[in-house]
C-alpha cells in the first residue's frame, strides 16, 4: 500500500492483532504476511472475503499457426466447452472451493452458444500472427481493456482470481516479457504444454522473428498491442479496475503473471493488491516472479494454467483471513505469554 | 506400496487415468503425484476421502524444567483449553475444512473436566527430565503406543491429520532425530517456539547432556522410552494403526516428523500413507524431510506445530483426490489431444 498514515496505522494495528494470538511472534510465517496484505488490500482489520470470482480469460492467437505449441488451435474452444461443462481442473477446483467461475471469450475462434457463466466479450477471431506484423490493433487493445474493466466491475465480491486459456499463449507472454524486462528470450520462454527440445528451438526461433520485427519501445500498451493477446489484454483491464475497486487478486502463472507485468507498469499500486498463488514450471515464470518481486504460496509444479493454481491456492488466502478474525488472543484464552514477556 | 502385482496394476491403471485428463501430461505436477498416492494407499483408482480426522496429541515434558522453551510449561495445558474452545489456528483451519479436532490428553499436567473432542489417554504427568533419566519407562512407553492404536482404531473415515502440543516437544522430537539418524544434534535442533541465540545454545547444551546420559544403542522404541515424550509416542501408536487400516496419514512439523521417524523405523510401509504437509522453519525439519526422501506440499515458514500445517495443507490432497475422480478426459469432453499424438 502507498504509506499513507491511515496505511502505517493500520499495519501497526494488524501487527498488535497478530502478534496478540496465541501463537509463537511470526510462526504462520508467510499466512501472516498474507493476512496483513489482505487487511491493507481492503482497508480493514477485520477483512471479510466475498463471493471469490474466478474469471478465464480465452483467446486464440495467430501466431499458433507457426507451430508454438503441441497442441492444435482447436483446443482453446474445446477447453471453453469444457470450462462450462465442469470437467476441466480449474471448474473442479472452484466447485470444490466454492468459488464463482466465469469464462470470458475474449477472441476465441469459435461461436460459443450462450449459457449461464459465459461471457461473450469477443474482439476479433483471435490476434494476428505477431511475427507477420502487430498482433492487436490499438484499437483493438483498448477494446479488451474496456472489455476487461467492466467484466471485472460488473463482478459481485471483493476477490478475483485469475484464469486463461489460449493455445500459444505461453508464446505471446514470453514475448510480452522480454520486452517489458529486457531479459534475453531464452529467459522468457519455456516448453508451455510440453514441447520437446526440437519444439523448443523452433518455438525460440519464431518468437525471436517476433521480437526482431516488432519496435524495441517498451511502453506497456505499445507492447501488450504488438505482442500480447486479446486474453491476456482483457486481463489486464480486469486487473486495472479490480485494483480500483480494492479487491484482491490472485495470480495464477505464466500468462497472468505476463498480464500483471503490463498492469504494474502503468500502475505500481496494482502489486498491492496481488496475491501470488504459486511459482509454475514454465521456464520463464521463476524470473518472472523474481522480477515483480514477487513471492508465491504454492510450488508444486504445475504448468497447467487456466486458473488452476489460483484455486489450489485459494484456502490459504482464505486460511489467512480466518486466522486473523477468529483466532483467540493470550489474553482472551487466558494463555500465558513468553517467559521473557517477548 | 510393496509393488506387488496388484500394486503395479493399479498404478498403471491411474496413470492412465491421469494422463486421459483434459491437461497436458504431467502438468498438475505434485498434484498428479498425490492423486497416485492417495489411490495406491486407500487400494483404489477412484478413492474418497472421508471424514478426515486431525487428532492434537498433548503432553507435557520434564526437560522443560532444564529452560529449553520460550514458554512456560501451563502453556501446554492452556492450549488444550484454547484447542476445545475453538480459538488455536488449529482450531480455526480444522473448522474451515469441516476436519474432526480430537485432543488427546497424552500426558499434559493438568486435570480436564471431560468434554466432547477431548480423549484422556494420560499416561503419567508428563514425561521425565531426559537429562536426568529416561523420559518414558519401558511400560509408560507401551501404554503410549498402546493408546495411540486404540484411538487410531476408533476414529472413523480414512484419514489422519497428525497435530502436537507440548512445551518443550521441540526438544524431544531433536534427541529422537539425532539418536535415529545419526545426524549431529546441531543439525536437529532449533529455537522452537522462539528462542534467542543464548537461549539456543542453552538448548544445545542440556540436549547434549541428554544424549550423552542416554545409551546409544539406536532401536527405535528405546530411543523413544530414554528421549521421547508422551505426545510422541502415542502419536507412534496411531501412525501405526492407521497405516494398518490403510489410511492417508497427513503430517505436520517437526514433532510429527519425529513420530514419523520412529514408527517408519519399526514398519518401513508407513511412509506410503505419509502426505507430508509442509516444511518447517525449525531447523531441523528440512534434514528431517531430506532424511525421509519426503517432499512436503508447502513451504510457508510456518513454525507453530499443533497440526496447523496439516490442516493448512489438507485442501492440497482434497484437490487431488477431486481432481482424479472429477476432470474429463480427453474422450469424454471432445477435447483434440496434442498434435504429435503424445
Amino acid at each position: 500500500m502507498t504509506p499513507t498514515t491511515t496505511g502505517r496505522a493500520l499495519e501497526e494495528e494488524v501487527g498488535r492483532l497478530l502478534d496478540g494470538k496465541t501463537k509463537p511472534v511470526g510462526s504462520l510465517g508467510r499466512i501472516e504476511q498474507l493476512a496483513l496484505q489482505i487487511a491493507l488490500a481492503l482497508g480493514t482489520p477485520a477483512p471479510r472475503l466475498q463471493a471469490p470470482q474466478m474469471v478465464v480469460f480465452a483467446a486464440d492467437h495467430g501466431i499458433a499457426a507457426q507451430g508454438v505449441s503441441a497442441y492444435p488451435s482447436d483446443v482453446t474452444w474445446q477447453m471453453v466447452e469444457n470450462f462450462l461443462a465442469g470437467g476441466a481442473a480449474v471448474a473442479v477446483l472452484a466447485r470444490q472451493h466454492a468459488i464463482a467461475l466465469t469464462v470470458v471469450d475474449c477472441g476465441v475462434r469459435h461461436d460459443f452458444a450462450a449459457r449461464p457463466g459465459l461471457v461473450v466479450a469477443k474482439v476479433g477471431a483471435g490476434s494476428a500472427d505477431s511475427v507477420l506484423g502487430p498482433a492487436l490493433t490499438p484499437a483493438q487493445c483498448d477494446q479488451a481493456l474496456a472489455n476487461g474493466a467492466r467484466i471485472a466491475a460488473a463482478l459481485p465480491g471483493n476477490a478475483l482470481l485469475l484464469g486463461e486459456m489460449g493455445i500459444a499463449n505461453t508464446s505471446a507472454a514470453a514475448l510480452l516479457m522480454a520486452r517489458l524486462t529486457g531479459l534475453p528470450l531464452t529467459d522468457c520462454a519455456g516448453r508451455g504444454t510440453g514441447l520437446d527440445d526440437a519444439g523448443l528451438a523452433r518455438k525460440l526461433e519464431v518468437l525471436q522473428r517476433a521480437l526482431q520485427r516488432a519496435p524495441a519501445a517498451v511502453a506497456p500498451l505499445a507492447a501488450l498491442a504488438d505482442l500480447g493477446g486479446l486474453e491476456i489484454a482483457t486481463m489486464v483491464g480486469a486487473i486495472l479496475e479490480a485494483t480500483r475497486r480494492r479487491r484482491v487478486i490472485v495470480v495464477d502463472g505464466f500468462i497472468c503473471g505476463a498480464a500483471l507485468l503490463v498492469a504494474a507498469q502503468l500502475v505500481p499500486a496494482v502489486l498491492d493488491y496481488c496475491v501470488f498463488a504459486h511459482r509454475s514450471d514454465e521456464a520463464g515464470h521463476a524470473r518472472l516472479l523474481a522480477h515483480l518481486h514477487a513471492t508465491p504460496l504454492l510450488d508444486l509444479g504445475l504448468r497447467l494454467g487456466e486458473g488452476s493454481g489460483a484455486a489450489l491456492a485459494w484456502p490459504l488466502v482464505d486460511s489467512a483471513v480466518r486466522l486473523l478474525n477468529q483466532m483467540a488472543s493470550f489474553e482472551s484464552a487466558g494463555v500465558s505469554d513468553r517467559d521473557d514477556g517477548a
